[in-house]
């Protein structure tokens, strides 16, 4: 009843947008950053300024107690949280909102409007958490439709089964990161699935978009937890078995897994569990700078040693965040395990960091986080990772523009690929805002490649901010395709990285997706326009 | 030119096939396993003596020297291994035999015979090393085509580029382990992808039907290993991107990967390498049975050690191979790394058996197979491992029913699944032949199940054993979805495991296929009936 209020416009709960003048000094920081650029606070539209169209279309009258048109609610589930999303929701453009929000608690209900909407000729728009940053769940159709429903699956979020014994779970597609985590305890058990929206984004949310999470390495997407999947299509319920392998033509859940509400709704699915972690191990190492160290990276993600942390922090990120200034990088290491101790995993590890010149700054050469105590360090480096979205809807109240995005490219592309995404981000900077900042860090990485993460910032126009995002982030996205890289490493595929999405999507396999979607959804009424349509 | 020949009709090199002597004292082994019933050794019917139809058509002409109508070619690529192709063979009966082998050098020749092939409505039969076991590559596609050629990759077999940095090459699908492992070996590098027949089967084979290999955890199926692939279609090239991961919508490469030759020709992929191991150690660990070494082995695959071999043969198997004669269950577990010993891996895997009852015969509790001169207890594995399937040759000719199966469940099917799916094949086996032999040990492991590898034995009747061979074949798949396995973990569907492929495959999935197949392979000439199709 007195759930805590989540914002509008911006990320997280409403409460924790700081006040005027904690922003105001964030601003001073913030400027200094940025050579010296005034900045200071705005406030978001108030809630009665909201710009709303009027709905088009009312929801049909036997699930009407299911659904809301409140302005407040259509809203709330107009955007995602990536940077467009929160400039528009601060000024109070909500133009492409819903025409209702629809609450299912049943598959029956999903069944019964997706019915509707197709009898209807009424797009629905699939909605877990709303923290797509690639416009995934923006009901931006176009005006071939007569209406738009945000299909909200949250009250669709319990875990239904638990096979202890094969230590996986069927869990509901609504079910959010704390929801499901809660739920697992009691049977000793995790899903330890961290995507740093972890606390708002939803099981089905991180299946439709291939959410990348906790670890660094060996299960870093969903992808890698899914032992099968349940999805409602027009055509019929597609329920793949539930096996932990198979070799069965090619696998359905690949189909799934991607489909971004484009081919059905997402409402079940079985996911492989983990043993909560016993014994821990973690170490920061320094590097005399990044290549050098994504050397030493690339060398322990060959051998076999698989640590469940291993994020690589460039020089300019590592300042950023104030860990270290004297142009070192740094590598945030952790090994967990709930069997064994890692002494042996850890030590391997920090002598191949070694032979790349890399030393551990003074105390013990690493941390044995076994003891529930000393556990300390993992929860608050986890919990200053959950918290780090929020910095940026005090960015945007500052007119700073702030944004990441991702790849993964090969060892032997990275090296070109990272000095030219840096110079093409930090030359549009100079161009379009007269300067800025560019950071890197490897979120995941492979055998074969690291999954580098970029953060950019830069002064902003009033009211050209969208503009100024849009020509910084095409001038990254190109560079990312021109050196190797993918459009998305964990972020999907929106409507904002389409283009891009396009170039990258083999011709045929366009086609075949094409021809999936006719056949599985003959009116083209699930999310149009994400991934295939027009 | 003087090319070590293949048996036509059975596994392997044709000198390789015992003579009658070897044979008879083979047949009294049997026999006496049998329960004594006579057996003696038949000769496979002469070269001269084969039944093959007459071609129905000739080579297109621009293509002709690419192609063979010679009847030792056709009988050669008319089926696969499995006991009923070799029962077929064996008899000299080739019916299904195709018009002409064509032994494309490049894509070009593929993409020009796939032309003709469509324009004159003759069906296109990928063949790789053509050991499927599921009559995946015999061209019996009914009366609906002209005619059927079988599409010979094997000239195409080098290693075109090797990234040493990223450990990963590009590789032509029709190189086979050998071949492949030849010229990654100078680099240092090694795909360590070992399925049973290595010798002769291709990568695209491997690709095309999801085969499983050398590693018993983690990197089990080719799929694990894949980077990109790139498929000739009827509508294009489907050329996926090369990288270590993305996020990007459906994984393209997903729809390739168990294609088993009905939408594409594979010609190439990207593969990630492994270094050359180092260190190895191994164990043979003994429990008083089987269920007891199963709950060891569920433990051990939840540990995140990652055993490479992990191979738990129940008490029948064991005594098969003369391993155990006291009804005990065996487990052979090994280690490899390129990078670090593994006494920490071992001693910590052994601590669990050990907790479940399972111990180490006399000697050292294991072996440390690092030195090279030791390294010999792996390779006679392996050469045993690469050798076995020989003696179905033999058993084919003392008329002995002889097969085997496999699948995968949830560990808390397994029990039920092992217990019923025995249960299934032994009555089956007793109906029909009399009596018989049926065993059972892991290939591969995962933390939520098994993969259950099943052996069977039964005297059969002159001129019955196609009948008799189905009738247990199918007795065993029901029993296997009967209990939530799956028809294959790694050997395809072909058109043995059709009706049970359709049976699990979801109902929107196989229309999803369907809509993709007429899309890539407009006039339904890829591998007709294989996945989809009359």
């Amino acid at each position: 009843m007195t759930e805590r209020a989540t914002s509008i416009w911006g990320w997280g709960y409403a409460d924790k947008f700081p006040d005027t003048e904690a922003r105001r000094a964030l601003a001073e920081q913030v400027s200094a950053l940025l050579g010296g650029v005034p900045l200071s606070p705005r406030e978001p539209a108030p809630l009665e300024a909201l710009r709303l169209p009027s709905p088009r279309i009312a929801p049909p009258p036997a699930l009407a107690a299911l659904c809301s048109s409140h302005p407040a609610d259509r809203a709330a589930h107009t955007y995602g949280k990536g940077y467009g999303d929160l400039v528009r929701g601060f000024h109070g453009d909500f133009s492409p909102a819903p025409d209702f929000v629809a609450r299912p608690l049943s598959e029956e209900h999903v069944l019964a409007l997706m019915d509707w909407c197709a009898d209807h000729h009424v797009a629905l728009i699939p909605f877990g958490g709303g923290t797509s940053v690639v416009r995934g769940v923006e009901p931006a159709v176009g005006e071939r439709f007569r209406g738009t429903v945000s299909l909200d699956m949250r009250r669709m979020n319990a875990v239904l089964e638990v096979d202890t014994l094969s230590r996986a779970a069927r869990i509901q597609a609504g079910a959010t990161g704390p929801v499901l985590e809660a739920q697992l305890a009691p049977h000793g058990l995790t899903l330890r699935h961290f995507p740093q929206s972890f606390e708002f984004s939803t099981l089905g949310g991180w299946i439709a978009t291939r959410a990348g999470g906790h670890f660094a390495t060996l299960y870093t997407h969903i992808d890698d937890l899914v032992e099968s999947t349940r999805m409602l299509t027009p055509r019929g319920v597609l329920q793949s078995p539930h096996l932990p392998a198979s070799g069965a033509g090619p696998a359905p859940d690949r189909l799934v897994l991607g489909s971004e509400g484009a081919l059905g709704v997402i409402t079940e699915a079985w996911l492989r569990l983990q043993a909560r972690p016993r014994f821990r191990a973690s170490a920061s190492v320094l590097f005399p700078d990044f290549l050098t160290g994504a050397r030493a990276v690339r060398e322990l993600s060959q051998a076999g040693l698989h640590p469940s942390n291993c994020r690589l922090l460039d020089e300019h990120e590592a300042s950023l965040n104030a860990v270290t200034a004297d142009g070192s990088a740094v590598l945030v290491l952790a090994f967990e395990s709930g069997d064994h101790p890692l002494h042996p995993w850890m030590e391997r590890a920090l002598a191949l960091c070694a032979s790349h010149g890399g030393r551990c700054p003074e105390g013990p050469r690493y941390r044995d986080d076994s003891a529930p105590r000393a556990s300390g360090a993992a929860e608050s480096w986890r919990s200053a990772f959950i918290e780090a979205p929020y910095l940026q809807n005090s960015l945007v109240s500052l007119g700073v523009l702030a944004d990441t995005f991702e790849t993964a490219c090969t060892w032997s592309r990275f090296e070109a690929l990272y000095a030219a995404v840096r110079e093409a981000v930090r030359s549009t900077l100079q161009r379009v805002c007269g300067g800025g900042w560019v950071t890197c860090r490897f979120t995941h990485v492979y055998p074969d490649g690291p999954a580098p993460y970029f953060t950019f910032l830069g002064p902003a126009r009033p009211g050209a901010e969208l503009e100024q995002w849009m020509e910084v982030k095409r001038a990254a996205s190109d560079a990312l395709l021109a050196h190797g890289g993918t459009i998305t490493h964990h972020h999907g595929v929106g409507r904002l990285h389409r283009p891009w999405y396009e170039r990258e999507r083999p011709g045929p396999f366009a086609l075949a997706l094409q021809a999936v979607k006719a056949t599985l959804d003959p009116r083209g009424i699930l999310n149009p326009g994400v991934l295939l349509g027009p």
